[in-house]
């Protein structure tokens, strides 16, 4: 069927376009780099948020709201934070617009300059230290444990829908403690139950480890980080964890009086996800077809289509069907019974295929007489004709069922594309010809990664925690190494 | 006790920001008009959100995200929308800061100017039909029904917590429709919704009504609000309801093909409310102890504190206080057992009702004897001895109670301060000296509307629905006049 969608195969980029497009999940705005996220989509990212959000809860975690704006001064504060996010960003300069003196519209009001420039916030680590200073005095304040649901900006040159945007919402969490331990603790924590949404909500298999250095995030001492692989072997950075050390709280001068009655700085941490694993999402587990959801992320798990030539047959099938609904939403499952009659049950079939919706069933007039439905899995693509009789516990079972077998072949995919390489022509073969993950031997040093990097493409993901610590030889410099690292071309 | 909190009578405005402070709701940040929503005020607008939310999808809405950045050009499309909008807001000129050529931290690189400017959204309506454009084509793709929650920025030169911030979270419905009726129903009916949510979960009586010429939405052909009454008699308007006519499907060229095979420009709504709705629900029921909260909003609906000494009495108290507990939240009630022996009870008795808790249960070990423990309500601070004995139930309907109760009498106190005045002696003495809401004639001119707001510093609040066509004499002219309106002075 015509679905104008290309194929993996063909040009994995335009699928990926193709399938955000006909899914009806985001596009681009007027406005160079910031997208909008369609309803479909948003919808999705709203169980993101449900689900991630109970989790922090039940982690101890509040939520709050800190400002968009950010003084243009606080971002020199913190040395490497400044290197890493004061550069390509929104800078308001002025708060007022006139009527155009020379003619049509309006214009930026010369006189309304702003004293100090304000940064639309890539990050909010410098308003909020700056927030949390007033609110820390003693370790009976300790620990802060906020979480923050916003959308921020970075003036990212070449934008993808979900992928990289200009404007993206996302959740970040900023966590003061009184000792390095319980900081550390923190940032570990938060990464696995990253790992644990990322596998259990989006069923994506993720290795959980450890930046080098180069990767680290601009003001952290550690950034821990999950990394997934894409159906074209490509990496995706699913989410980071941040311990930041005392970075932060010596820029702000954040101090506590601990139980000794002493004077510490404060210990932090931050962690985020965003608007970008909806682009993981996507190109984890879609085919050719169009989009297909694990079913703890779809805003519509089953979808039922009578079919039907006139109200009488629709009535009869609305009878049998009615009760199953009620059993389904009775077990929390999320069902639409669609009953427009302005559109064909074939356009029907194609329409929630392309939007991913997990189990669609259709019932007409001869499966009524025969007590039994049509039943449909998107993440298979098979069709079975199953009884009427207890449906709604074969449905049930049937999402658990989609669920876990879409993380089982992206599990089995991601675990046939990891390879070693021992030289660098293997190296290099597997990056090129096989794609995927490569765990390779480095010799250590920032300059070997960014020499790599340049003559590869490809960056170092992460050393994975609990890494064996086999000695070998680097790929580049032939240098003593202690590990392999994962190295990966990514998103 | 003493609670750092003025008395509503020494002097009402210090008493609110005594409120927001003393019971951790908000407060300023380095940016100048920015707040920060502290967790507690943050828990209370996530339970606004999640009942509004509730009631725009049982609507048949759906939640969309546009972009924070609107191109200066866009806000010069609609004549009245600029003029209304375009003034007082964030300006983002630059893209790029860099480090400081003369010295120390960073500055706006000249070179990374932008061609056009972007102002940071004081409101979405140009760019969403901007998008709308590309989603409407024929009267197959109608109503289209969108509602996005957002952050929102106007540039107010004086602001105060909540009530007038430069920066604000908001929800924003913007609709496209066929036909005027229907647009025009749309607005109607989230003025429906805005005003059952204000009354029977922020209990908080409302009028309903239309604005007047002046008042109206820029860009609006009419704007539909709800008001409430504070404690000190001024009027807040708690929510608006816009009829945008074809304004902006005119301004953004957005046409359908009707059933006629014609082409026509679409009709719109568009209506919000925004954290507003935290000013508005600390100044109708909180007291001089403190925020009062009505038990649908409230984040912690019942708050149980032991009164021990040591770990036998706790754990002789827990082993009954537990099982009610499980019973309440079986109830899906709210509830905190705060076994913390940190902080002495009579301290926590004093915390949760600066916090505002509905229900406070205390229980000692001589309660354990008795079976039976101590329970507070916090709207009336009435205390009783209660059995334990099926005290989740009698909990259960205490919360229904005080919820009824703060609606009750927040209606008495606001029906109690709306009087008639027929002359402009009468008018200015109910202003200055009784405060409230004041029914009277005005000659219909928007003229006479602004003299009487300048002399009088009292707004048209609204015209009431179903408002009586009792015909009289305006009390600023003496013109005639069809029907009284209300007037007061305003937050």
């Amino acid at each position: 069927m015509a679905k104008n969608i290309t194929s993996r195969e063909d040009n994995y980029s335009q699928w990926y376009n193709d399938i955000v497009k006909q899914a009806d999940l985001a596009e681009n705005s007027a406005v160079r780099g910031c997208m909008v996220i369609k309803p479909h989509g948003y919808a999705i990212w709203e169980k993101m948020h449900d689900a991630l959000d109970k989790m922090f809860k039940d982690t101890g975690h509040v939520n709050a709201y800190f400002p968009l704006f950010i003084p243009k001064s606080f971002l020199s504060r913190e040395a490497a934070h400044v290197d890493g996010f004061a550069k390509e960003c929104a800078v308001v300069t002025h708060y007022r617009l006139i009527n155009n003196p020379q003619g049509k519209g309006v214009v930026v009001d010369p006189e309304a300059k702003l004293e100090e420039e304000l940064i639309v916030r890539p990050t909010s680590e410098t308003i909020i230290w700056d927030t949390y200073k007033n609110w820390i005095q003693s370790y009976r304040d300790l620990p802060v444990l906020c979480n923050q649901w916003a959308n921020v900006v970075r003036w990212e040159m070449r934008t993808r829908l979900f992928l990289r945007t200009a404007e993206f919402l996302w959740q970040e969490g900023h966590t003061a403690h009184a000792t390095r331990e319980e900081a550390v603790a923190e940032a570990e924590r938060m990464l696995e139950v990253y790992a644990d949404f990322a596998e259990n909500y989006m069923a994506l298999p993720v290795i959980k480890g450890i930046k080098t250095p180069n990767e680290r995030f601009a003001g952290a001492e550690d950034t821990f980080c999950i990394e997934a692989m894409m159906q074209d072997g490509k990496a995706l950075q699913a989410g980071t964890s941040h311990f930041l050390g005392q970075n932060f709280a010596k820029a702000f001068d954040v101090k506590f009086l601990n139980k000794e009655n002493q004077l510490e700085y404060v210990w932090a941490t931050s962690w985020g996800v965003s608007t970008r694993l909806l682009g993981a999402l996507i190109m984890a587990h879609s085919d050719d077809n169009g989009l297909v959801l694990p079913p703890k992320l779809a805003p519509i798990q089953v979808v039922i289509i009578p079919v039907f030539k006139d109200e009488i047959q629709l009535k009869a099938i609305s009878e049998q069907v009615l009760p199953l609904i009620q059993k389904l939403r009775d077990n929390h499952i999320l069902v639409k019974y669609d009953t427009d009659d302005s559109k064909r049950s074939g356009w029907k079939f194609n329409e929630y295929e392309v939007k991913g919706v997990p189990v669609r069933v259709a019932i007409g007039p001869r499966d009524l007489e025969n007590k039994q439905a049509e039943v449909a899995r998107r993440d298979t693509l098979e069709k079975s004709i199953l009884p009427l009789e207890n449906l709604d516990q074969t449905i049930a079972q049937l999402l658990d069922n989609i669920q876990q077998n879409l993380y089982r072949k992206a599990l089995a995919f991601r675990d046939s594309h990891i390879r070693e390489a021992n030289t660098w022509d293997e190296f290099i073969d597997i990056l090129d010809h096989q794609s995927g993950f490569v765990q390779a031997h480095w010799d250590g040093t920032p300059e070997t990664e960014d020499m790599i990097k340049e003559k590869s493409k490809a960056t170092i993901r992460c050393i994975p925690f609990q890494n064996p610590l086999t000695p070998g030889k680097c790929i580049l410099t032939g240098k003593p190494s202690k590990q392999r690292v994962i190295f990966a071309r990514a998103y």
